[in-house]
């Protein structure tokens, strides 16, 4: 199946599922709502009217957490010249840091910001001390994301977090894809273009901690539920990685793309700060 | 005014404030609930019935963000070999992570459990790009916190999260005292005692971002909203500091108390694990 959630014409808001050219209506306002349903997949089985001129929006709008993980493709990791991690490098977003599969990202003009094209993982069943049998059960589907970094606050300390939860910058969606219909560790490629040019390419049988083994690992020390988010890192090629650093400027436009789910377009607004007078 | 969540002894919860010795109750079911009403300060002003009894659990337990300040005591900084910060170093828990002033403390019993003593701040009006006299009236108070951290997950990255956000372990409470009763900037003592030696010991004068100053500086990236919780960092006297490295034990009890607010009594158990099937 492919979900999503949509916006219709008259201003309405409704998880839907594909049908052939269509998407048909789901009861719930969103996926993060369906994913809460005690059985959203039967749910999802039995679709309502299609629904014309539905347009995707984000598809998990209020996830409880967003965990992401950073450094696990390879050839991301000797980018940045490090060594392959024995255990996963997480973090958190929150539901605030996500933003639609065509919204523009708004940021100041001050700041460094930077691409990471990912595979995102959406949690479809409750989640603690799980293995990984259990984890891969428990995954609803795949979306896309870009984990849009603000990279001099990223530096600014040992912790990433201040440069990574910028509201409403992550873009998400525009489908979620139910594992029946894609499976990254056989391998999907992930890509970023930055205005018609590739930057980043990767595939997903290259990471070294796949969806479930990151869903199994988290849980041994916090509860997954329905709906939360977990993203799966970024393949090489981002502009901290270039010489010089290479940043995105106002009017730059994001594509980015997994094979078998979608495409996110956004493009960057930057805004003058009177940060002098706040600081 | 001394706020707080209340059990009382039919099983039932509520925001109580406190009048004299005894606990009144107020119109939502604790104090995240209550922070969100459109003028909690005039609900609180005029309290219900007396509640008999009544035993402080977690104040506010589902903020929608907990953001931590690590390195932010002097004496903490030098303990750890480290230069005094220019920037906060912030990182993420969730709703999740906390847990009541008197509740104990699950963990396995094969990782390295530490103790870490802060005074925490409860954000009681909406705040973006604030500066720091926003920042300061936005305050609904002070509340005592122990970000209890599992130090080999804390280290077993550059991203400290995963040794942070451990289900249940950072207690909160037993009481928000409003910024009218109690001014951290002029300075008021931070504690942890365990099994009753003391072993931190910090005033919050010496905070390097005080409580406005970090709300300011988050509300740069991330919007705050009524109920949200920012931790302000430990004092030194942390177990990992110390030569060889003193952890919790199962049965182990920690104190931990900022005065003009409260103690948190808390007992760390230990489990065994079978985390040998599952990784």
């Amino acid at each position: 199946m492919r979900l999503a959630s949509v916006r219709t014409p008259d201003g309405g808001a409704q998880a839907a599922v594909l049908d052939g050219e269509s998407w048909r209506g789901l009861p719930a306002e969103d996926l993060s709502q369906l994913f809460r349903l005690p059985d959203w997949r039967a749910a999802a089985a039995e679709p309502g009217d299609a629904l014309p001129r539905a347009e995707p929006v984000n598809p998990v709008p209020s996830p409880g957490k967003v965990i992401c993980c950073g450094l696990n493709y390879a050839e991301h990791i000797a980018e940045l010249g490090r060594e392959l991690p024995k255990f996963p490098t997480l973090f958190a977003k929150f539901a605030d840091t996500l933003t639609g599969p065509s919204d523009e990202i708004a940021l100041p003009a001050d700041v460094d910001v930077d691409w990471e094209a990912e595979l995102a993982v959406v949690v479809g069943r409750r989640l603690r001390g799980a293995c990984e049998r259990e984890a891969r059960e428990a995954i609803a589907g795949y979306t896309v994301a870009n984990d849009i970094s603000v990279r001099d606050w990223q530096a600014r300390t040992l912790q990433w977090f201040q440069g990574k939860a910028w509201d409403r910058t992550t873009p998400v969606g525009p489908v979620v894809v139910t594992p029946d219909e894609l499976d990254p560790e056989a391998g999907v490629e992930v890509t970023c273009e930055v205005n018609g040019q590739r930057m980043q390419q990767g595939n997903t049988r290259t990471l070294v901690f796949g969806a479930s083994a990151l869903l199994a690992y988290i849980s041994e020390f916090t509860v997954l539920r329905p709906g939360d988010l977990v993203l799966t890192g970024t393949p090489g090629g981002v502009g901290l990685g270039m010489t010089p650093p290479r940043f995105l400027r106002d009017g730059e436009v994001v594509r980015t793309s997994v094979d078998g789910i979608g495409t996110l377009q956004n493009t960057i607004r930057t805004q003058p700060t009177d940060r002098g007078e706040h600081s």
